[in-house]
């Protein structure tokens, strides 16, 4: 039995990890979670699991748990503001923590986590383009996995079992090219947030949909490629594969390509990096090779979609350029959110914030978290009128 | 070092394993090897490799070897006849057998190599297709390495690398679907060897492209894949996919498939063989994603490719049923290369021969080689005139 803490358990990843914990109950035992301010989604993992710990970040929702609990008598620690999320992710209880929250904030108590030797499965990006380089450094001090749960990770970490990393020749990541593939610059001007998060072929959360329509997150991807798979980012290919059944590739240098295959479900990922390094029964629809009819490859066009360029310059620099970029984007893809900018505005705002700052090396957990709110404020100040 | 000995170094695979050894002399020496009657191709061997023992199985060609080497004071064993294939597979110094060799003359030193102690990177399909049951147990007796050498087990052996063999689901091996791919059975009626020995992707030897345009030869595959990764024939499934760029496939229990891409170039699957489990620098020429486009896939059409249906009877029905399909094959494409019958009988004659005999369990290799004997001569007296 694995006993599990969820950071960030009513989001769509924390959901799908519910989902494998709910369906191989004799394997798993959710021990804590946290979740921002989905009063209903806590309830019901409350009611449905029967935890020992919930952290919870907003204040009023945490009151609002916390009376609920009271009246119906269960018996669960209730834990209030973001310290909570160090809290279920340190406890001695616990084995694994699945880092399913989105943003900076996972930075800090996945370290934590690390630190206490839980294992971890990322599925939050910014622990390792802002922090790759530490967190994998505490991760290989206190000898915990650190296993992905993104699609592409998890194929690329699927395509590396039973091979020696040195015989890697490059890691190849696949990309659907999002809603806009295709499309010519022009066409790109007046996109509004609702057309941005329909993905062709995943259902995601908003932030992320805008950031695959984009390439922005294919670049976090390359960028937490180097760090997981410890590759040079020389050896990170991004090919646009549209029906995104390849999930990604490892080519090795004796010219044969290792490829991880199957429907596009995150629930296939959660699962493996839970189970690793077993694997269960399926729980999702398998793939019909017959229904899929051709696999398709295309370059990745880089003018119309600037962010996957940016992303590798500011992976190449190193240092704090990848919390900037990072941050920019966060920034950007909000305000876009919000109507305040215009769909090729989020690109302009990265690649302004980029310029706007020299780079810094030897980076830590302060300073990381420092640049992160001056370029927020920096893109607030300039783009939010 | 590792040395090695081929059986059958003169033939397609035989020559790509001398490349291999040729382009990877500080790792190995060819220290024995076998051939036919191709006198130059020996000749050219013995100068290159200096090895210390060849096996000429015709006496003619033997003794013009020998002359051949005193005149030009070659210190060589040589030695003829069959009985020369088991004396350089058992040699102590050699570490690793390469069955290159065509047809069932390769089983007995198959057998007696495994049963010496030495890896088999295998190349010989009737290895397994009639004595898998064999085979694989004096393998593992022996506790000797079945490396398999073509592209598709080579390729579903680098898919399984890493994970354990209970959480495979099946095996899919693809198929080009060979020249006649698509045809109607009318078109198939009058197909002269010249046409069926073009396959449209690999560049192999006349009878194993008269296979694959049957799909025997995916069927004999099919058969082999059972004995060597230990997988029931209802978990092995072959598709189309004409591009042959993914070389074949496992699906994994939770729904995940990996697969092994490369181009189509035989060198890979034998120089991953001669190194596994390490890989070296690549000899092959680099896959491009952007040329190969289109990834495409096909049901089988086992109505007018029944040869593929036959042997999946065969390997069912188990026992001798598949030394009797292999056997009826061999006689039957070498009347079709004799022009002696048209393209559709071999087919015929297939099903014939296992109607013919009745199967037999508790099979031993004197079983093997007398059934063989029998559908040979059971084959000649009904349709060679």
């Amino acid at each position: 039995m694995k006993n599990i803490s969820i950071l960030g358990a009513t989001g769509s990843v924390g959901k799908q990890t519910l989902q494998v914990i709910r369906n191989e109950k004799e394997r798993f035992k959710l021990v804590a979670f946290s979740a921002n301010k989905n009063y209903q989604g806590i309830i019901d993992i409350v009611k449905e699991f029967k935890p020992k710990y919930v952290a919870v970040v907003d204040k009023y929702i945490c009151e609002k748990v916390r009376d609920y609990c009271k009246c119906e008598n269960i018996n669960i620690e209730i834990l209030e503001g973001i310290q909570g999320l160090t809290t279920i992710s340190i406890l001695s209880e616990v084995d694994i923590v699945v880092t399913s929250i989105v943003g900076m904030i996972g930075l800090v108590p996945t370290l934590n986590a690390i630190r206490a030797g839980k294992d971890i499965a990322l599925a939050n990006k910014e622990t390792l383009v802002t922090g790759g380089e530490i967190v994998m450094r505490e991760a290989e001090k206190y000898n915990v996995r650190i296993l992905p749960v993104d699609s592409e990770h998890s194929a690329v970490f699927q395509s590396l079992q039973g091979n020696d990393i040195n015989s890697v020749d490059k890691i190849i990541l696949t990309a659907s090219g999002g809603p806009f593939r295709g499309k010519n610059i022009e066409d790109l001007v007046n996109i509004t947030p609702e057309e941005a998060i329909k993905h062709p072929n995943w259902s995601m959360g908003k932030k992320i949909s805008i950031d695959s329509s984009t390439l922005v997150n294919k670049g976090l991807e390359v960028i937490e490629a180097r760090w997981l798979f410890g590759i040079d980012y020389n050896n990170i290919e991004v090919i646009i594969h549209p029906e995104s059944v390849i999930h990604s590739m490892v080519g090795y240098k004796d010219g044969s390509i290792i490829a991880q295959l199957s429907s596009a479900d995150m629930i296939l990922p959660i699962q493996y990096a839970l189970n690793y390094p077993n694997r269960q029964n399926s729980l999702i629809s398998k793939l019909n090779f017959y229904e899929v009819g051709k696999l398709t490859f295309e370059k990745p066009n880089i003018t119309n979609f600037r962010g996957l360029k940016l992303a590798y310059d500011a992976g190449i620099e190193g240092g704090i350029m990848p919390t900037i970029f990072n941050a920019a984007n966060e920034e950007a893809v909000q305000l876009f959110l919000e109507k305040k900018i215009k769909y090729l505005d989020i690109i302009k705002i990265i690649e302004d914030s980029m310029n706007n700052f020299e780079n810094r090396g030897n980076i830590d957990l302060e300073m990381i978290l420092n640049y992160e709110k001056m370029v927020r404020r920096f893109i607030q100040d300039k783009y939010n009128f």
